[in-house]
């Protein structure tokens, strides 16, 4: 096979694969070449990623050698994307009674929110985490955007217990912003034990929700290694209780009555 | 700039942006080139995304013309992915109480959602679908995988009225498995009046969920092009009342007393 076809479809299987270790035998017998073309096209290939700002090809020689594509967007890149995020979002006809804000149009497109997945697996891309973890609803699509980029599964806790999923773990957790208590729920066999996890959700007043969820991941002995949020806000009536956390974007001074809405870049771009 | 390096920035460039329509100029600068040796390295893309059973490469000259990826994998590879699954989930493990079937490892897997999307998106390649529909919770991460290939945005109806989402539209529907009267909750400005849309869903008994989503959809004046289900499973209480959809398995003989079940190629092989 030419150089040029062989470029295409190994290209396109890094982009399909993230992650993935490939021991060069396969690509030599996928492309029916030799190795020594095949690491050729990986120098070409690495070249461009990283002149792109795509991430780079981590490579390893010796018995099970091999090649892993690691998608890492520059954090300039990063920084842009936030930056037309947060334009996107002040716009006074998205805020909502309670100080919420409209996000379903960017949570609803799947080109912006594999972005978002893309800005938080680069900057968790050290962190070894071996599962993504998110409460359901609306943190969901940016769940699976971190975790196709970081290549490991998705586990969505609920706040509704559904007899469907086999035995279960669930605590109860007040929410900030409604005071309520509230329950949460995952499925026993959905979590492995020990596992290294990152929090991924779309939205955080006083972290409420997010303490509910570290509160549950503890009863599966998990190592919480990160937070991503999209979005932070004030809870005026209530202190933070979750510190240790990355967001794209912060909103702030949101005012009904007068439609006015502030959004600035969260803290994703002070670290 | 490079032959070599330009193949690999298109091929990331079209796997990024499917169904996006891009005139030549675009990449001739992106790639500091001349329009003729796009036009060459288009036509090595084009063959090796047909030879490797990706797509094509949709061209349209003229003024305005330009280039366009399709994601269409074959019909073959198709039948093969849907035969891996279909193994997957015949394990006598996976029965749950009520003749559910535990899939939260396979609708957790990133990599299995968006092979499942890639299928029902070459499925419904040419029916216009501008915006793919869902319900909460377990069919988001199939609908992402569905629009991302048909670069179309995702909605989700909710079960349980939202009152951060604006004003809405609900109706109230009957469950084929509990008999229950149940809402479903579409808000206003979530879905543009006479869309196509395309609905997607992880499970479907006697279809009393869909057929909610559909009625819901008809005040929208959208036209329900298609309806995809990961799994179809017979309701023996109950007639189907959904006949018309595409489903990649089909469960039968659920027996929880001898930790028997049969899972067969749903009628996406027939069709």
């Amino acid at each position: 096979m030419k150089r040029s076809n062989r470029l295409v479809i190994l290209t396109d299987y890094f982009m399909e694969n993230p992650r993935k270790h490939i021991q060069l035998p396969f690509f030599v017998e996928l492309c029916d070449t030799t190795k020594s073309s095949i690491s050729e096209d990986l120098d070409i290939i690495d070249n461009v990623f990283k002149s792109q700002g795509l991430g780079y090809l981590e490579r390893t020689t010796g018995a099970g050698g091999g090649v892993k594509y690691i998608p890492e967007v520059s954090a300039e890149k990063s920084l842009d994307f936030v930056e037309s995020l947060r334009q996107k979002l002040e716009d006074p006809s998205r805020i909502l009674p309670g100080g919420y804000l409209y996000m379903s149009d960017i949570l609803g497109n799947p080109k912006l929110v594999r972005e978002i997945g893309r800005v938080f697996a680069s900057r968790f891309s050290k962190l070894n985490i071996d599962t993504v973890v998110t409460v359901a609803t609306k943190g969901i699509p940016l769940a699976y955007a971190v975790a196709s980029f970081l290549n490991v599964p998705v586990v969505i806790v609920r706040r509704d217990p559904k007899v469907t999923e086999g035995s279960s773990v669930s605590i109860n957790y007040v929410s900030g912003s409604s005071r309520k208590i509230q329950t949460m729920v995952l499925p026993k066999r959905s979590l492995q034990d020990g596992s290294n996890v990152c929090i991924i959700d779309d939205f955080m007043k006083a972290g409420g929700t997010i303490n509910g969820m570290i509160s549950l991941l503890a009863e599966f002995n998990a190592d919480v290694k990160a937070i991503g949020v999209l979005a932070e806000a004030d809870d005026e009536e209530e202190e933070r209780i979750v510190t240790d956390y990355t967001s794209l974007v912060k909103i702030s001074n949101v005012d009904l009555s007068h439609k006015n809405i502030e959004v600035q870049t969260g803290n994703f771009a002070l670290t």
